[in-house]
């Protein structure tokens, strides 16, 4: 593979607690001595919170060696033993091992697209088993591409057990990550709490501007000079969750909300891309309904 | 004088209406018959409202001849004959007699700095002949700069009888447009009302986003990606008048509220000066609370 | 059509002549003396080379009449008759005869989903009736998108015999507009002197700066902090074409050549979509090897 | 102070070696084991050059204690020992000891009120005990910041002397960095030789295009959709040194030259300024004529 950050000999480690000294010191001697290299490692420390964080990206040439489950075991010993020191929550990803992503979509074709393009073109480290929709009308795009489509219709009468399908096929599916790509349907609190920071959603405005429904007719009423796109997890709060990526573009008195509708498109693709591309390279941490973007 | 648009020969036109076919034909026609040259005409239309906007930038070079007034006066007539017609709202600005623009401030200085700077540096054709505040801070930079400093402390108590003072001093100065780079006043809906589209304010977030106090720390609480700075004619409803000019610059997690407030200084005076040039170019329309900007 | 500047009824005129006084009232007064209603009009003067240029987007009900055909011969005859007087060059664009583009390629895909999909949602307003590739490797794109798609390979040896085929179905297909998105092929004077200004090619770097061969390397290779991409009209001077839009990202000392081409791909695809947009509005008037974009 | 990275038990490690295994769980340890904590570590390895890069920001309370002097020994001792091990070039700077900063100036002022703004809102960590120019303009500047200001008037014979005398006095105010905020006299190689990488300068394009003298007339005869700005350590090729930072903003047909030189000062000014914090705080690490900036 050409980007080495997915090489299978590489792993990602990210890691929370409380602060205090040596936390770094302790993380990369651990991984050294037992054979790992660190190619990377960001942290960050709240001083309010008094919360640490840390991501680090590092190289086991064993992960792609004969014994790789012996190596994956000894590993996440090792890392269990640090985190049982310091009472840290950690959790690590392989990159032999990629995201398993559903992209959930409607009639808008803008982010599904780019999406796709994007993971065909390499710049998503992940797999896309499947796409759901509650309309017909993208299909020939899930086609073309050839990802299997499945629809689910949603009336408010049926959107409980609609919900509780689509939990056990993305349960059977092995799906890690939602991406909701311009999905007009608003999850359910159980939903979002069951695949609670691996949904990621796209609000067509600068949150917390413009919440709800319409942003584009909000800004256009409000006649600011800035339209924008915000991704965050999605959670029981509509348009509340953890901000991972947001992004503007001007507009001006000459465009009317059709014009901010086009104009949007643009910025909301680059934000949903952003965001997405970070949760796949482990680069998040979620604390306080706020992220951490390494 | 270097600036062009500064030439004594120049002025500009603003002009409102109800929309309807030929203003264009009607006005460039009776400029040019009574010995107008048009060297920048903009205009918008907004289908909704119905409503037309035009902005004419042209050269009449006997205004500055011998017979000044004369020009004047002929010029006036013509405008307000097609005026009538057409039933316009207009405004006509001579590049000889440049806006009076009187600064208000507190104890923080970059805006005030900035616009000085830009005012010296020829980029803002005006003329700056006061500058109000309730504290003494920012004296030296007055005198720095020679433009007078009139101190007029305010409590709960005294507002109403200091903002009479000031609005007295204000119009003995025969001042234009009254700028608030970071006052941290409130000001009174009479004074706005009596400066109608003629007080500029700044507000360190993007609006709607974040009105009212301590907008960077309402942006660190919610954990955004960007902050902005809008800079808007002040109305009786705070942070609610028409938006002039917006930007926004990323932070990140790293970012502490102090960090915030530094940043957003460099867009705060950005956006000010961009919104205070448009104004003192005549480029700004307000209709429905919101403007347009050409 | 939802674009109303789309309508049948919509024309739009360009106009370049030596700059002298009474201009934009001429136009405006026959424009209107004839029936038409001027819905934006925008114009430029340049005081060093003395020239004039403007755009007028007008709206002429009879365009859309029974005696469409009278209603042209009208409108290009009034035209005419000021264009004689000022001894300006001029050209009349009706929205109910769209552009038809030719969009070229060679195996590398963003920019050529990126059209097809602004084309389709309604951005681009044209008509696409060819690809042509000197690959076979789009080819699933063009089906996808029900475009026909041609294949010309080329050699040193066959290159002017294919560019006079080229050149021939091009013609016999009224193609006004050719777009190179990552077209691989350098096109000789003949060519771009047969479609002069007709031809819009994306380098992807911010031109002058690494003009030729592996834009993005030699940015590495410099350590720039910026990559950009340039839309500009196609010369017989490689990269020295009149620039039509820009843009550049942020990169850092983390990016390998790799992830410049990755990161280039987004400027790259909105540069060249901002460019073909303008060119399809009839905003853009070409002198002196630069561009005046409306 | 309000900054905390300005603690005086704060030390910045900068470090650059041959990329090897274990760098970054040698250097953490080390420094926990003697009594630092890390508060920020980011490293970069260049894969191509085979060159490893490391920045530690870390708090030792003893740096602040009754033997600083005995602190700063042992620190230094721990690095050295870490550093002869793995062949590692570091310094090790000290928020005590902050940089000794000289502005050199000409007529221009815009970069030198940022700067001195900038450091006395606190933004910038240092001292800045002398501006030098070439003419007498700017005194009253340095005189309202209350900075001393030397002139040394240049011609072409008295250079090589004016730049000897110059040396001494910057050598005698024990400079660490020079910055010229828009000094219009070519160093010479010897002068920059002296000051490797501590001399900034702030070139009015986006380099490499533009090199040279008057940039924005170079762009404005391009007709570029763009101007930027470039902040880099000066060499002895003019223009051709490592590039710490650079932005543009948009022009268009509309913008003279003068135009672009007062929309570039908003650019330059921003660029320079960050580069100088970036290398006040230690963030910058050159080779191979280019920068890593952490």
């Amino acid at each position: 593979m050409n980007d080495p950050s997915q090489h299978e000999t590489r792993a990602t480690l990210l890691v929370t607690c409380e602060d205090r000294p040596g936390l770094v010191a302790a993380l990369s001697q651990a991984l050294y001595a037992q054979g790992s290299n660190i190619l990377d490692a960001d942290q960050h420390t709240d001083p309010e919170a008094g919360k640490f964080f840390q991501r680090i990206h590092f190289d086991d040439p064993e992960l792609a060696g004969p014994d790789r489950d012996g190596a994956t075991r000894r590993l996440e010993a090792t890392v269990r033993g640090v985190a049982a020191q310091y009472e840290m929550k950690w959790a690590l990803h392989y990159a032999n091992t990629p995201t398993r992503m559903a992209l959930f979509v409607s009639k808008t074709d803008h982010c599904l697209y780019d999406l796709l393009l994007r993971h065909r073109s390499g710049e998503l480290h992940c797999e896309i088993p499947l796409i759901v929709s509650n309309h017909e009308t993208l299909r020939p795009v899930a086609e073309h591409f050839g990802v299997p489509f499945r629809v689910f219709p949603v009336t408010a009468d049926t959107k409980a057990q609609v919900e509780a399908e689509e939990i056990a096929l993305l349960d059977a599916e092995r799906i890690d990550l939602i991406v909701m790509a311009r999905y007009m349907q608003i999850l359910s609190g159980e939903f979002c709490d069951h695949f609670e920071s691996r949904v990621i959603n796209i609000h067509h405005s600068f949150l917390p501007a413009f919440a709800g429904g319409r942003p584009y007719h909000q800004a256009f009423g409000r006649g600011v000079k800035l339209v924008g796109a915000t991704a965050h997890y999605a959670t029981s709060d509509l348009d509340e969750g953890p901000i991972i990526a947001q992004d503007v573009i001007p507009v001006s008195h000459r465009d009317a909300p059709a014009d901010l509708v086009r104009r949007g498109r643009d910025v909301e693709r680059t934000v949903l891309s952003r965001a997405v591309r970070a949760h796949l390279e482990h680069r998040i941490a979620v604390y306080d309904n706020k992220t951490v973007v390494f």
